[in-house]
């Protein structure tokens, strides 16, 4: 035994996401922070504009630790939306209750472009979010940031809310230079958003690119590939050396392909990947994923059989045990904690 | 030369089916008969109510055999629609202008599969359909018929209409033998209605799985592959040795599974499917896809290099072209001549 001093362990959540193996996989689930928590909904009728809530950092921090209090995750996320990246680059966003976002119209190209640079002080609040939570957070717990593809954030843009894509599909195909400084735009800001929220406290960044799907490959080249690898190379040059996990949802017959080419750190799969192309993708990056949150919700012994499976599939190379989206609201909270109990053994 | 009598040549679309290559690929287009058709429009507004258009079997052939007068295409399908078996099962199905379709309550599993045997016979219309249509079209072209898929038809019946499959996918994992026996009936009822189609002049069947997607693979083996299986075995059975396409919708990463799994003789590709993924299955199967009809309603000098990829890249092998989802109401006629003239050079 030597004299040394205590030194504080590398979360486990971010040595595999180093590319080691752990004992057992490092958990945390997407949406954690949200409306199956009864203390969540609480803090939230506290300031009923969703907005506004996501720039008040203190109630924002509040509500990314709850679920780190109540259960062992190895990994918190900062409580956000990717629709700030727009309303920071002019674009009306508002929330209408039980419909989801609202976006105003499209700002014109010259209007986004001009307010690139400055998107990251707009949205100073997350940071300060993170701040706290990092502070507040045990060291060998994990804090992620994030933001939304540029794609996905195009939809919406371009769309005015939640939608099929038809509209944002169809002006890729008939103006293909304009949604190309769009997504240049929104890759750059999104990039300069990140790299703030790594100075500000996130030891890993995600890019959340939730509507991959049915995306011919031409299109997945240029409206996912690209502009990912773009906000990558971004953030190198800004001097960020932190970790991003990429989210292409909807898309597992181009992970292995998106893996190879965006230089992320890690790769998050969806519900619908298959074992062995997990493992593909396990063989060139670390993975993350992918339950059901439908069969959370249902519980039950199919949601335990699941779960061992997942384990005995992916647990044997670098892999981070996650839901393939965001948990759903109407969740048991007994659920959560037997799957907890499952993957972490506490 | 001999003095052979002159022989019916089996028809492009069927020869490439059955695995040989055409000096160029045979096509035709989902949802061809439809709005995007002047004379289509003016035929509908007389029978408004969708389902007695359905089922009047004269209507039916003649927007059937609309798109054949007006395009080369190499194949028909005959007119009709997946939501006529959970009616021949006891369901109520309606369509409301502008909202898609509504079906009442679900009928008891004793009830649905007491109708079971007599489905094809409630369904006598759509065999009177095609026979009507072969009778009209020439033998060089060919007629397919098809259904929705179990899984497909039970997502509405669960549902009661068009959904995000949540409550569906809930129902497989919280009921699972109550599903099971769901799809079993399904399966069997499609069979026979696919026999029905198959006797009455129909030369090659297509099995939609509009909604594949999102599923995991132990989800997909239960709800897809095993009732498509299920189909072709009792199909077979039933001394009916038509070639069948299958179409698993939305499931790229599960193609190559599929094809190797299920019985089938043809894959249908959809938008999202990498060319390599085609190829990967095309060395199974002939294959069937997948132009994605937001750029075919866009047009211009994008839908000209698409077509071009598709031809390249899928034909070296069985290829039969398509899109890989139904053409879009508003698409320019002119757009489809455009594409069909690349394809047949006529």
């Amino acid at each position: 035994m030597t004299d040394q001093a205590p030194t504080t362990p590398t979360p486990k959540f971010l040595s595999v996401l180093a590319g080691q193996r752990a004992e057992r996989p490092p958990v945390w689930f997407m949406r954690q922070a949200g409306r199956y928590l009864p203390e969540y909904r609480a803090l939230r009728a506290t300031t009923p504009d969703f907005i506004s809530f996501c720039l008040d950092s203190e109630k924002a921090a509040e509500a990314t630790l709850q679920p780190m209090r109540r259960f062992p995750f190895d990994a918190s996320i900062v409580f956000a939306d990717i629709l700030l990246i727009p309303r920071a680059l002019g674009q009306d966003v508002w929330f209408e209750a039980g419909e989801g976002p609202k976006l105003g119209e499209l700002p014109s190209l010259d209007v986004i472009e001009g307010k690139v640079d400055g998107a990251a002080e707009a949205l100073r609040a997350v940071g300060n979010t993170l701040s706290i939570v990092r502070e507040a957070l045990e060291p060998e717990r994990a804090l992620i940031g994030f933001a939304g593809a540029p794609w996905t954030v195009a939809t919406y843009m371009i769309e005015g809310g939640s939608s099929d894509r038809s509209k944002a599909r169809t002006f890729a195909y008939e103006q293909p230079e304009e949604m190309e400084r769009l997504l240049n735009a929104l890759a750059d800001s999104t990039a300069l958003y990140l790299a703030m929220q790594a100075r500000s406290g996130a030891q890993a960044l995600k890019i959340f690119e939730s509507w991959a799907e049915g995306l011919p490959e031409d299109l997945f080249e240029k409206l996912v590939i690209r502009p990912h690898q773009r906000i990558i190379s971004r953030l190198r040059a800004e001097g960020i050396d932190t970790p991003v996990i990429g989210f292409p949802r909807g898309s597992a017959a181009y992970a292995e392909r998106y893996a190879m080419k965006v230089d992320v750190q890690g790769v998050a799969l969806d519900t619908a990947c298959p074992a062995l192309t997990g493992q593909r993708v396990q063989a060139v990056k670390p993975i993350q994923g992918a339950l059901d949150p439908l069969l959370l919700r249902a519980g039950g012994e199919a949601l335990d059989i699941r779960v061992q499976q997942m384990l005995e599939q992916w647990g044997g190379g670098p892999y981070i045990f996650n839901l393939g989206h965001g948990i759903l609201q109407d969740t048991p909270i007994a659920h959560v904690e037997r799957v907890l109990a499952r993957v972490t053994g506490k």
